[in-house]
């Protein structure tokens, strides 16, 4: 038989996967001698179960729920449901990490209209009893039949202005007993039953709600943006009440052993006198310092000063912890490692290290990578965000805060920028035209696309906040204005965005810049030191590598060299190369981007000195490079010198139903192999003039995209290599360089071992291999993936975080037969994943060389990369 | 050290591979003690060398080739490039399956200025020995340097015209040496340098134009219609010229065994007195029929007579053959298993069982299945197709051939059917809503889209003739014309399609309808017996069913339920569940379309009797339903009683810019569950009421489409059920049926163990799975395809012929997973590959239980599927 229920004496803080943080922890500290009011954890386990048997609680778990009661009822020496001493407890979740706030409560469990009277004697406190009852009513109404607190909250009031109160601790016992009639006659309302009696009865249904709580839309919701699985469900603790509500020799309050926005060592909370702990949450008092408890109880206080310090030195974090006094007597309801902001995250890895009490490498581990991003982005004032109004919702695409004045186009937003005003660029979607625009910009805002959508991709290679797929946004067909959930908002009017969570503010909200401590540098050198996976970035720019060098990229995973043609001097003699009718007017066009490309690489090369480099050659379709509507067609012959017919032809036959499957990346190269010649000139030819100008020592990688079959590739590469072999001839000196792929189709996958042959080198370019592998269009799935995470179906964003079963099976394959053909080839990733955590770790698992990623996200990919290395020794 | 070269007494027929299918055969005679004319066989790895080495002959090769001939002049008693008696040679291809006309001969080889003149006094016929230089220097310039014959024939009409001549018997010896001269100096003139004279070098010139011919485009493309491999490459047979060309003794001809147009037993063919082969080909003089030769020379008959018998015999099948007399010495230069049309190849087949020649497993494999295509078609007339005119040509994308008035869209064509006239439908491209349009027309053409396109899908389901992706044809604006090549066609005007090669005529060419004979069933009785494989077919309509059983299908293998939505009656009732603002409204909306689909499915189950049906649920993306141009939307919000605006936006909501990666498949109904509901019972009350009144015992097998992870197909399936149970029950009868998926994702393969625990029957949706395994549009591959095939990149259609290295191996790999985790789950394909001979031999070695195809390409799919049971065994 399994056993789903386990005493408090009976577990410890190792098994969190069963009984959840929270229950591992109450365990842990019952273990330690500390003041715990006993109780007993439902597991994990038993939740699962429960889900599986049709969300039912099976006899057995009923069963050893009994004995629990049973034992518990022995422990306090009351009984539940007893008159005269009865057994009160709080029912709580706790799934393996915290999920604060997501999951439901009750407490006060076991009062009925009888056991009310019992615990009014037996407490010798009608007026604490009473309010406990219509705590109890109140919380079991909206936990277990969703019944909104808020509507009780009215009741209260209205009782409250009947009588001419105006706090609750104005209410007598009396008083209360009219509100708990009040509340029971709501219930009734609501239910069309009498509010349960049967303690018993009471307590399974909770048990049953927060399980079922693990299912509720903002858990899923949560889970997902904290990569936390649906599978591993959540535990219930039942717990002994202790009442900090007795009068003024109890209290209840939240402390933290070092201050969570700082990091600043020394306790650190507020505490209410004669309060539950919901009191404290709820903000309807004001709580004190907890220095004040020095005054009020010196003794209680320094009872829980020894044991705050006990409880970090034994969990060597930062601890979270809850208390209540009852009676001058104190209990530890739970502790935790305490959630922090990045900057103290960081101050107090570093500062644990000095206080000599963890290791670097268990410093390492205590912050989470993600959190870097906060360091690197301006970021809401704090104060100015509390009187803020959330006004929509996008999706997260690009971190960061921004407020600024809207506009709606590059050029508006380019000329406003000049003026010296802050920016935001609202577009339906973006496009390669609108980088100058984007460049221009605080913050982006769109209303299609999803977070690898181009304005997310690009927002988050500049480090600019992005909210991209917001359909509530509706653009006036002037573009001179648009509105969101009934406001409009004008050309020139200020909105900000918070590009980390998604929400659209119609106002100028403050915002603060980021700065870097020196705790950072120290911090990332040790990630550094522990860390087997390198880390490079996709850059475009050179000032895109020297910003991604300063984070500590060690050289560019991927340079998309198509962003390079969108610029406006360069665009026209990209489209003039694509009218051609002939090879020779054809070569003659690219021969006008040669320097262009050249003095880009030049550029980047230098900021990289020494390091290497990939360069992608040409990837997107053409028609990219072309305008759609007849109107900027016409304009665009004109300026071409073109009949409309003309240009519209070629728009029309470059017309594709499915871009992404279509004429681009190396199939560019075999139907026009003087693009590919071009760029191998422009590649080779920067890399020959910055060593004979500066000395530096670039090794180029060419990275041929979109291949899928081996004699594709072989195609290309000869293509190439005679540009290459031929102009480092010429040159006269001796320069390394290495031609490879990206692994982006499936089928590439499928026959690494055959590409292997022709690649030195494979970059996984896990945003197409995700579009293949799951036939979903990056820029389309957002119509039905909400309906997916609703249903259970899918529980993250597979274009966030890798697909580890089917993706990653891909992966793993070509990694497996690539190796097989070619034991010294280099493997690395340049999608979208390679900023991800989860899926970083899956790259050092796989046994890739390298993660590459967009600038702002190499520290958090440091970072996740020392996890990976020390987590899978 | 390898060998290869070969004389002809060292091989033999059983070594195709290596000698090609003409040096085996003339070694095989050789062995026979036939009449051959000696020489040697420079073998295909010969071949495959030159290229490996550059398009060089190796030192190896050139000295087993000097070794060969050595031992030949040993044979002859002559020598090459002797004067007074000198060894003369033909040069010819020969690959391991015959492709007439592909590569290139030449004959007379040996000849220079003095040689002849030893050649005219050895045969004492000077006027022979100048024919035969004259004509070698043609050959050799056209086939080793690439100067057109015509430039030569011109030169020679020249000299007749001014001599007076009408035939080139007329010309003397001092005629052709006049004529010798004028070539050798055209030669001069193209080359810059004196036509060769060592023989030595005219031969290895002529063999590595012989290898280069291999990869000419002509050979390429005729290997990618034939399912040819490129890296087979080419024989040479260098053998010793005999002459048909010295005097009225002498003559060549080609001659059957039996008819190879109708089957019919006896010997059939034709020859020239006094003529070299090409003469007989060229058709310059008008042949004899070969029993003439019996009147000529009847002893000669005699033998010829006996050894084509004793071919026939030693082969097994019809021999097709060519022979020379020279001075009354019969040879026989070549045989091989004849060319026959379908009709000739059931007859041969058939009677060749009867005669006790072979078995009928043999006789089996007499037969190409893409054969049988022919005898199911309309055919164009032969004397009429010989005087017509191809005027253009696209994609062979349906077979058969048809003849009519051109109309540009469905309502015209439509119409004009309805006044008796025939149609051919052209347009830019179809879509769903020309469906009745293309039911209407004897013949397609479509302007864009490749071989799996929608017009090619329809067409083959259709058994009407299709040429797609004609991108010569531009259509006029007004849509009142179309241009081909400079030709002008206006609606109403004749054209011709030959959906079997693509060729366009604009004329009306004379069809004639199939026959299918007698020996047909008889023939496709023998391959039901042999073969494992099932055969189900593709099928929308209570008429594809029948014509499909008509055909031999064992069950319906697809049903694609969204067909059944575009008729004028229904379309309607779909577009208003579209636009439907509330689950209510689409459930309403839906309501209404139950009754056709459950009087399509029941007219389905009544034609099928007892066998199976897999049903689709709705696949497309929604908008495919909606008009895209603003004119149509504002027609048709008119219609529905909507306004532009309200039309406009549910359209522009729904647009994709990867539809084929976008909103479709089961990702509708997880969606819109309500769809999948309704069709669930359309499908089962189907089923329920054909049990019920004609105690039919339909087994549906519901099949939820483009799943690619378990949970998704899990909630799919879940709803589906509800209704499948509910409607059983309600019926009170028992129904049999299953739910099960296509695999048409990467990831459903990748994860097909898993997904196999929901599924209890894969059907592999090649198309999609190609589409996304390559990462290729079908729409739109076609712009770059063809440089793919030029360049040697693919050598044919994935979407053609199934890729087994790629695709074929997330099928093998599904395949295994699948039965892994459920033994006996049931597997099919219904992609377009189901119809495709390689495809099917794939299927069955890869262990599926049955292909599913258009009901024409049954008879096709069913002979396949003997052929692999018989050599796979």
């Amino acid at each position: 038989m399994s056993k789903f229920v386990y005493m408090f004496n009976e577990g410890d803080k190792s098994m969190k996967n069963l009984l959840g943080g929270k229950g591992a922890n109450l365990s842990e500290m019952t273990n330690l001698g500390l003041p715990i009011p006993q109780g007993f954890t439902v597991t994990t386990e038993a939740c699962i179960k429960y889900y599986d048997d049709g969300e039912m609680l099976s006899d057995e778990v009923l069963a050893q729920i009994d004995d629990a009661i049973a034992e518990l009822e022995k422990i306090n020496g009351k009984n539940f449901g007893d008159n005269s001493s009865p057994l009160l407890v709080s029912v709580r979740s706790g799934a393996r990490v915290s999920m604060p706030g997501m999951m439901d409560t009750v407490l006060n469990l076991g009062l009925n209209d009888e056991v009310v009277e019992g615990f009014a004697k037996a407490t010798e406190n009608p007026r604490f009893a009473y309010d406990s009852y219509r705590r109890f009513i109140q919380m079991f109404s909206d936990v277990v039949k969703g019944l909104p607190k808020s509507q009780f909250e009215r009741v209260l009031d209205d009782i409250k202005e009947k009588k001419g109160f105006e706090s609750d601790l104005e209410l007598s016992a009396d008083d209360l007993k009219e509100v708990v009639e009040a509340f029971k006659a709501l219930y009734k309302k609501h239910e069309g039953s009498e509010f349960p009696q049967d303690p018993k009865a009471q307590l399974l249904d909770s048990i049953k709600a927060v399980f079922g709580s693990w299912n509720n839309e903002r858990a899923v919701i949560y889970r997902r943006m904290n990569d936390i699985s649906g599978k591993w469900g959540t535990a219930v603790n039942v717990q002994t009440m202790v009442y900090g509500n007795m009068g003024d020799t109890s209290g209840t309050g939240v402390a933290f052993t070092r201050n969570p926005s700082t990091g600043e060592a020394g306790i650190y909370g507020e505490y209410l006198l004669n309060a539950q702990g919901e009191d404290v949450v709820a903000g309807i008092r004001t709580p004190e310092p907890i220095k004040r408890l020095e005054d009020d109880m010196p003794e209680v206080y320094k009872e829980f000063m020894d044991i705050a310090d006990r409880l970090e030195d034994h969990y060597k974090d930062m601890q979270d912890m809850e208390f209540t006094i009852e009676n001058k007597k104190l209990y530890f309801l739970q502790t935790r490692n305490g959630k922090r902001t990045a900057q103290a995250a960081l101050r107090i890895a570093v500062d644990l290290v000095k206080e000599g009490k963890v290791t670097e490498e268990e410093a390492l581990l205590k912050v989470e990578p993600k959190q870097l991003d906060q360091l690197l982005h301006p970021m809401f004032d704090v104060k100015a965000l509390a009187d803020a109004e959330v006004h929509g919702k996008g999706l997260p695409a690009s971190p960061g805060a921004a407020a600024g004045r809207v506009y709606f186009n590059a050029d508006t937003a380019v000329e406003a920028k000049k003026r010296g005003e802050r920016v935001i660029l609202v577009r339906l979607e973006t496009s390669p035209e609108d980088i100058e625009g984007m460049d221009a910009a605080q913050g982006i805002l769109t209303v299609r696309g999803g977070m690898t959508s181009h304005a997310a991709v690009v927002a988050r290679g500049m480090g600019t906040c992005c909210v991209s797929g917001c359909a509530n946004v509706k653009i006036a067909a002037d573009e001179k204005s648009f509105t969101l959930n009934g406001k409009t908002i004008n050309e020139g009017e200020y909105i900000s965005l918070d590009g980390s969570t998604g929400n659209i503010y119609l106002e100028d909200v403050k915002t603060v810049d980021p700065e870097i401590s020196g705790d950072f540098q120290t911090f990332m050198a040790w990630a550094d030191k522990v860390r087997t996976l390198k880390v490079r970035t996709n850059a475009d720019s050179p000032k895109d590598v020297i910003k991604a060098i300063e984070f500590g990229a060690e050289g560019v995973g991927l340079c998309r060299t198509e962003h390079m043609f969108f610029e406006e001097d360069r665009i026209p003699k990209i489209r003039k190369m694509i009218v051609s009718n002939s090879v020779e007017e054809r070569k003659a066009a690219l021969e006008q981007l040669i320097p262009f490309q050249k003095a880009d690489f030049k550029g980047m090369y230098e900021a990289l000195q020494d390091r290497p480099m990939t360069v992608r050659l040409l990837d997107p379709p053409l028609h990219e490079f072309l305008p759609h509507e007849d109107e900027d067609i016409a304009e665009l012959a004109k300026d071409m010198g073109l009949t409309f017919d003309e240009l519209k032809a070629t728009v029309d036959s470059l017309h594709e139903f499915n871009p992404m499957l279509g004429h681009r990346g190396c199939r560019l190269a075999v139907t026009y192999p003087e693009i590919a010649e071009m760029q191998a000139r422009a590649i080779i030819e920067a890399a020959v003039e910055v060593k004979k100008e500066k000395g530096i020592n670039v090794i180029p990688e060419i990275m041929i995209p979109l291949a899928g079959e081996v004699k594709e590739l072989a195609y290309v590469k000869e293509v190439v290599l005679n540009v290459v072999k031929k102009v480092i001839e010429e040159s006269g000196i001796e320069l390394e360089y290495k031609i490879g792929t990206m692994i982006e189709i499936p089928r590439a996958a499928l026959t690494a071992d055959l590409i292997a042959e022709e690649a030195e080198f494979f970059s996984f370019g896990t945003n197409d291999l995700t579009q293949m592998t799951f036939g979903f269009s990056r820029d389309d799935a957002g119509s039905f993936l909400d309906d997916y995470y609703k249903k259970g179906i899918l529980e993250s964003d597979p274009f966030a975080r890798l697909d580890q079963v089917g993706v990653g099976q891909l992966v793993e394959m070509a990694v497996e037969k690539g190796r097989k053909t070619r034991p010294d080839i280099k493997l690395g990733i340049c999608g979208e994943h390679g900023g991800d955590p989860s899926s970083i770790d899956f790259c050092h698992r796989a046994g890739l060389d390298y993660v590459s990623c967009s600038p702002f996200r190499v520290p958090i990919a440091r970072l996740a990369a020392a996890h990976s290395a020390i987590l899978n020794r």
